[in-house]
């Protein structure tokens, strides 16, 4: 399809010169567009179907060059970047040096904020809105768009209460297509399923009065007994009571892929006085026939070929990530104690726990977007003699800091912890990377912090886990598992495994990077030095055994990690040295530095951060004091 | 007053053979006995007033030897400790090996969880009973007493979602005393104020189909019109549309200081299936007539003398603490630049904030117990062009972490962050310490993270705070101000101030605890070791020239800071030490160790940590391998 519209949409300003029909073309086009890019490399796609209409009604209605518009969650931002000044640059999306697959300021004046994890934009929102009141733009207006998957997150109910609180102009757009990348759960999944039900006008309903003009008053007493209903009746002929309580006015709901009926509707909240909820209807994976069938797998589906509205076919991978792996030993574990629980929040999907949940439904829960209860919850069935895994990403559990801390580790309760996705995480870039759980993890007392160092720690850490009386953690990359040929050491609280010991120096590994140093350690050897390499298994707590032995008798340390320098692994090591007593002169630590990592291949970036074979390699060449010219050259 | 009947009671079943008389007898020998402890202490008080009659009617209508209990925030505990076998210790509550002022497992099965961060209870119950449905105990019964504080706290709503889709049989009951710690604010505030206002029934509703049967049916039309309105009214009667709209059932509104309606009411929910809400009116400060007059001074008022009912003095300290000094200069930012704003989570009167909220209501924002949302809307006014202030407790901002990372850090937005009870907080106790921000806050990249040495430095860094074109933090403990006397060095981004200069050591103090080193040194050099004190007042960025001055120049370097040792300021000086190839050997680090710290004052904290005048003396001379027979005596 040629892109003779699209192409020449340099700002939602020229947007306003095209008629109904070329609208409708255009949405056309850019849907060409975002199937293009998926038929090259993994990118968030049914989303992006669902929502092209809106966005392009949202461009016509608003001047976001001063009004304010947060997409929540940001992945649901491709049609927004294709009309917003960036469809030339459109192929390179998620790509090292690209286009992010997220909103980025950096890129334009139309991305507010850098947003990956779901639930916060309507606060961004009411602060933006805040403080262009207060600074004297109240003519700039802002608007939320918000997934139904995002809506139960405890933030969105925080900030309506607020935004109510202050009876603030402000649009929050749900954008309802009945799921998050996996189907809702909740009360309020229920809630919105109702809603579906309910007719949709096809027109305006500016007043609803009419409505209660059918309702006839008939004498004193009836109309008394009506009085208190009126309002209800109200709420309940638009459908939005729950939003209506809290403050919000409900309009809708309305046919999210009608562009002529959005524009219609955007004209009119416009003008309403204090918070709004636009319900709005779409399609995940809207015009593109197996991505409605089958809108899970297609939210970001791996390259797959197209002929018109059809699959020709998908590249799947064959490879096994640690995260298969781990859903393995989950599901064996549950097999055998029934104590066992597993908890996601919304990342049934991504936490690969689809066979968990139908064999073992009723030990199965999956949150919804609510990391923070998720956590709490898990502490209430841990306390009443469950074992339960909370099984969540590294960077989404950031959300559950403080339940970690007062519900968990502060009672000493024996939730274990999987952080998926812990270390970089390639194209989806800063806001997925699990960056930073090695430094705050670990400051909880009683909690016993552990990473796999391949797929072979990969069952006897969990089972540790399970056995062991308090909480535990455990971290993976989000990467193809492998296995270091051993014999694999039993796994004991503190201790770590010692794969070789080598005179010249020690490489120190917690988590998945082992492989990639033993093999740093083969081609040291090959070279002369005499490196050996420990799988330090536990992060806390340190084996201070391995540690005083290493830095005694080795003559090097460099500790290796997927996660930040600042206060992780390599800290715990040399504070553990520092109070026994012990030198750090020889230890070098090699982990991800102190700025944000850019969006790039997982490759690209352990190589960019010196975590790679070549990296890894030069880092011990120099703590050992030699320069090896072959390989400086490849540095 | 004598406590005939309280005295008696060893454990809820003593309740069970008490007449109705002798209940209202006992509560208000309750009361009493919470009179009597706030004469000599600072403890919660108000609410612990408001609950007496509710926590009686509680353990008559259940076994919470089996059933499960979990009051929300813990500080309304009091008449549940009282009642659950502690009466006789109840006089040592608040201090060092006494009762806690919160929930202790440790102290009695009673008590589930130790809570002192408020919102998390249904969290946890609703665990508690998946957990006992789980393992065969579905006829355990599960509340969560929730205060109207708390319920806008987004993790409620979080848990109440899940509830309601499980079905779970669980009762939530909302204490409504029209206010947390502060009078609340937002959409539910205005939401619950509706409710006040509608009747309350004397009488148990069993069934409302008597009103509905009110409403006469006047042919089709009619009954077609109200056909969708019945279920309306029918809510709209009980007054609890926004929870049965999320899934729950609404029982209420009950007069909470009624034991008997209470207990009436308690016995008709336990046989509902499915989540209950059951709204309970209560009175803060009910049955002391000064604290119902303000609820918000004797929230947690200082020591007191009564007579009767009437207070004849109050010891109102006299000392300006840490959080005067910055509400002060705080409150002079905001009068010389507009853009400023200030965000407090229900914190308005802990964070002193009073004046500031009278002076520039349209800048001050009480977000309510939302500390989430709190900093994604600080976020959104940076951007806006504002220069947001989050004042927020250390330990509360926890629940923030991720808010901190993506709305701003990521953003590298101007927001600054005031985190007061920074360190050991004394009574409260380990919910409360701030004892892991050092560790966490300065894991982001774009951070740039202080702390005060003293009151000095409060408005300098504040100030600076205020310029600096990204994120910031400051930090600063629940003490009294104090002043090192000194020319003080102007604020310079990542700089030291160093207060003089020792061949034999340096103490590298980040924070409040630099009068104490001050007076350390003095003594050191009285006994013939000469050693300096540097004022860090940056965690982030380190003062890198001084670190290597005082590590190659001077004999030891001590860290001193209250906060966790684990990946904390001690651990920053070192990394920085090994990225500039320096020797940590003379290092020795001082902070709060990898434990919780039980309640006491916090002085005895500080001593039992070694972070006092004599265990930093102590530190300091062990390091210098020097021995003073007098001083170790002390130890």
């Amino acid at each position: 399809m040629s892109h003779g519209l699209l192409a020449t949409i340099q700002s939602p300003k020229d947007l306003r010169r095209l008629s109904a029909t070329e609208l409708v073309q255009l949405a056309d086009e850019m849907r060409d567009a975002l199937c293009s890019v998926v038929s090259d490399r993994t990118a968030h796609f049914a989303s992006n179907l669902g929502v092209v209409e809106l966005c392009i009604a949202l461009h016509l209605e608003y001047d976001f060059s001063r009004d304010r518009l947060i997409w929540d969650t940001g992945h649901q931002i491709y049609p927004h970047k294709l009309i917003t000044g960036r469809y030339h640059e459109f192929p390179s999306i998620r790509q090292k040096g690209g286009l992010m697959g997220y909103p980025n300021p950096a890129e334009s004046d139309y991305d507010l904020f850098m947003t990956g994890h779901a639930g916060a934009s309507v606060s961004t929102v009411v602060g933006l809105k805040a403080g262009d009141d207060r600074l004297g733009h109240t003519d700039r207006r802002a608007v939320a768009v918000i997934g139904d998957g995002a809506l139960p997150s405890g933030i969105v109910f925080e900030a309506f209460n607020h935004a109510a609180g202050m009876d603030q102009n402000v649009l929050v757009i749900l954008n309802d297509n009945k799921m998050g990348i996996c189907p809702r759960t909740g009360g309020l999944a229920h809630y919105l399923d109702k809603a579906r039900t309910a007719p949709m006008y096809d027109a305006v309903k500016r007043d609803i009065s009419w409505a209660l003009k059918q309702v006839p008053i008939v004498g004193e007493s009836v109309e008394k007994a009506l009085h208190g209903c009126k309002e209800a009746l109200k709420a309940s002929l638009t459908q939005g009571m729950l939003f209506e309580e809290l403050g919000f006015r409900y309009v809708g709901p309305v046919d999210g892929h009608d562009i002529a009926t959005l524009r219609e509707y955007l004209k009119m909240v416009k003008d309403i006085k204090g918070p709004v909820l636009l319900h709005v209807f779409t399609e995940k994976g809207h015009g593109f026939e197996p991505a409605c069938a089958d809108p899970v797998m297609f939210h970001t589906p791996p390259p797959f070929q197209r002929k018109d509205d059809e699959v020709v076919s998908i590249k799947k991978s064959s490879s096994r990530a640690y995260t298969d792996v781990i859903s393995e030993v989950i599901y064996g574990e549950m097999e055998s104690n029934p104590k066992v629980a597993v908890i996601t929040a919304a990342m049934c999907e991504g936490n690969k726990l689809g066979k968990v949940r139908e064999t073992f439904a009723d030990r199965f829960y999956d949150v919804g977007i609510c990391e923070g209860h998720g956590v709490a919850f898990a502490g209430g069935m841990a306390k009443a003699g469950m074992r339960p895994i909370v099984d969540i990403y590294s960077t989404f559990l950031q959300r559950s800091f403080d339940q970690i801390f007062q519900e968990v580790a502060l009672q000493n309760l024996p939730v274990t912890f999987c952080l998926d996705r812990a270390g970089v995480v390639g194209a989806d870039g800063p806001t997925h990377h699990g960056a930073y759980d090695n430094t705050w993890m670990r400051v909880f007392p009683n909690m016993v912090c552990m990473a796999p160092g391949d797929e072979a720690d990969c069952g006897p850490m969990l089972r540790f886990a399970l056995a062991h009386s308090g909480p535990t953690s455990l971290r993976y990359p989000k990467t193809t598992a492998e296995t270091v040929a051993r014999n694999v050491s039993p796994m004991e609280l503190g201790k770590a495994e010692v794969l070789s010991w080598g005179v010249d120096g020690t490489i120190l590994c917690l988590g998945a990077l082992l492989p990639v140093c033993v093999k740093v350690a083969a081609q040291l050897r090959s070279e002369g030095l005499d490196v050996g390499v420990v799988n330090a298994r536990f992060l806390k707590p340190i084996d201070e055994e391995v540690l005083a032995r290493a830095i005694s008798e080795t003559g090097f340390v460099v500790t290796v990690e997927e996660s930040s320098l600042v206060g992780g692994f390599g800290s715990a090591v040399m504070e553990a040295a520092n109070a026994a007593g012990l030198s750090t002169d020889t230890i070098r630590r090699l982990g991800i530095p102190d700025r944000y990592i850019q969006h790039a291949d997982r490759g690209e970036q352990l190589a960019e951060m010196g975590l790679d074979y070549a990296g890894i390699l030069r880092t011990c060449i120099e703590a050992a004091g030699r320069r090896v010219a072959g390989e400086m050259a490849h540095a």
